[in-house]
């Protein structure tokens, strides 16, 4: 077992990564001292799969744990679901020093966080992320919270889990798609922040697509090992954490205007790492060839490198991007790389240069006007 | 005016005391530094009679706010609401820089501090509390919240406000069942922090019933002051944040089975506080000339002291007094005092001996009972 510190001084806490690492879930609870009651948030995906042996352990290590499953999908991160959520919580009578166990994907770590993070106005949860994507990325770092039809995320908070528990055999069951998702951000780690790290997934991808027990410990240990770095020293995202946004402004607007149903979150990020690497290019001086490599090595891990937008798409898309999180003053703040392993956050482009790169009939138009110049 | 610092390190701000400040609300809030977008959250009562205004203060020192006026009352305390909020903040495109500003009383508070909270992870909010209750109280130490059908404040957050502005001038218009609920508070802050206060308010009564300015400026001023000093102690009520909680374990249970309707909150925690002090007689060595003043002190500001309760509604008052939040380990923690001026938290005391004192037929049969042994 890998043991990951996650260092946010009385916030501190440890992720866990390895094998069999569900069954001891209630072991690991018990050393945090809470009281008796808990909930275990689940889904209707994951429940049926995993939720009776947390419910075991948990009662095997004292607890007196209720079974709370929503709906699978990305449609369950809105407020009614919250609310059925904290009903459930009261009905089981869970009290301040209570917690929540999010069992699940990124979807139940951030709403079931959101439950936690506003039930008694907070209470202690432990994540254990089902998914590859959710243990490399949304269960560290305390985001959590739910989308409005404005857009995703808009709504939530900074909680940090107790504990994180990456029980790496989970992921044996889940499809290949899903898997690759996760791999985006796994890319992303190494372009923000790693270059080696960049470098061994250039060499292990065909193994870490066959899900090599050691290269998959290696890769989620070191992928929230980069993740833990940064969110250490910027837990509230004043400035470096934004950097984990590579790729998120484009994929987060591709997201809403697809209603959150065609893309995978990892899907949309991939090409919208595609994008910030060519205005990384553009503006930053990044090399072609490093912009060529992260291209490539998300295309071998079998992601969607590039989308075309019909042109009402397009404005959709631009009026998506301005609702970001990360709109200052009305502007676009991206975040571009310099190389690969060395990114900038930040940075102002016009939405007009983004629609460019994705409207290939806009971007040969603008080239046509400027050669009659 | 008068100015009460509220020391929170990072978080601390102060407390504006005076008349005509809501004319002032637009340049106290440019000396924040936010961006320029905000929300004025308002209710259909006061919206009419000061919305115009506080937007005009807003529009004059540069600021571009949006009015959001939600259903007057203790049922506007709902997730659909809080939802409603959020979607009307993206619709103005209300960013991290953006500000909300409630206005109204202690509902407007908790919901619209609830709202900023939430929106994009937590953005800065302004109080402007419109009733004594929420000057003296809820508008001061970032309790923010909403309710849910099995309890008052089961949902919130801690989250505090960067500003408090109490505009005395709009306390006039303000019913006078109202005002005197919120008297309940100010005489709470006597009895568990302030011998003195409670003196001065025992001699000028009558002067601040006819809401005579000077009383009323040093009543909501002394009042700010106990309530910061007790916040500035224990911020998110981890021990003696709770001893501002005297006559409210009884006094939200009261307002929960009547659905929020019948009592208002001061009302509710009048008996409350009355209950507490016959239980701090009993268990606490409370002088009963202590209880007494509190009682008489009570009356006096035309606020209930006791209740009658049906065997059915004692019932369900005891259910809610155990989803307090203060209920650790299933035992009813009350906050005691020793003498007026001097508490004590963290009390247990089992339910049947609180329902005794509310229930003077089950008081007989148990006296009788003790007689035959």
């Amino acid at each position: 077992m890998r043991v990951v510190p996650v260092s946010l001084g009385e916030r501190s806490y440890k992720i866990l990564v390895g094998g069999g690492l569900l069954d001891r879930l209630g072991r690991e609870c018990a050393r945090l001292g809470p009281g008796r009651r808990c909930a275990v948030i689940t889904d209707s995906n994951v429940g049926p799969l995993h939720g009776a042996r947390a419910m075991e352990s948990l009662r095997a290590a004292g607890f007196d744990p209720v079974l709370v499953t929503i709906p699978a999908g990305e449609r369950s991160k809105r407020w009614q679901v919250v609310a059925r959520c904290h009903d459930e919580l009261a009905k089981a009578r869970l009290e301040r020093r209570s917690f929540v166990v999010a069992l699940g994907g990124g979807v139940v770590g951030d709403l079931a966080g959101f439950v936690a993070a506003t039930y008694l106005r907070g209470v202690a949860f432990v994540q254990v992320p089902t998914t590859l994507l959710a243990q490399v990325d949304s269960s560290v770092g305390g985001k959590v919270g739910i989308n409005l039809k404005a857009g995703k995320n808009l709504v939530g908070a900074f909680h940090q889990p107790r504990l994180v528990l990456c029980d790496l055999d989970v992921l044996g069951t889940l499809p290949a798609r899903e898997f690759q998702s996760g791999i985006a951000e796994v890319i992303k780690y190494g372009v923000i922040a790693d270059a080696a790290m960049f470098r061994r997934l250039e060499r292990g991808m065909p193994r870490l697509l066959a899900r090599d027990a050691a290269e998959l410990a290696w890769v989620v240990a070191r992928s929230c090992a980069v993740k833990a770095w940064v969110v250490g020293q910027d837990e509230t995202e004043s400035g470096l954490r934004a950097i984990l946004n590579f790729g998120h402004t484009v994929g987060h607007a591709l997201e809403a205007i697809s209603a959150y149903g065609k893309w995978l979150h990892g899907e949309a990020i991939s090409v919208g790492q595609v994008v910030a690497s060519q205005l990384s290019v553009a503006t930053q001086g990044m090399p072609q060839a490093d912009a060529d490599r992260v291209r490539a090595l998300l295309q071998r891990a079998g992601l969607p490198v590039e989308t075309r937008l019909a042109n009402a798409q397009a404005t959709r898309l631009a009026a998506a991007m301005q609702l970001d999180k990360k709109v200052v003053g009305g502007e676009v703040r991206f975040v571009l790389a310099r190389r690969i392993g060395e990114v900038t956050w930040g940075q102002a482009v016009p939405i007009d240069r983004v629609l460019e790169l994705m409207l290939p009939s806009r971007a040969d138009a603008g080239a046509g006007a400027t050669g009659l110049e």
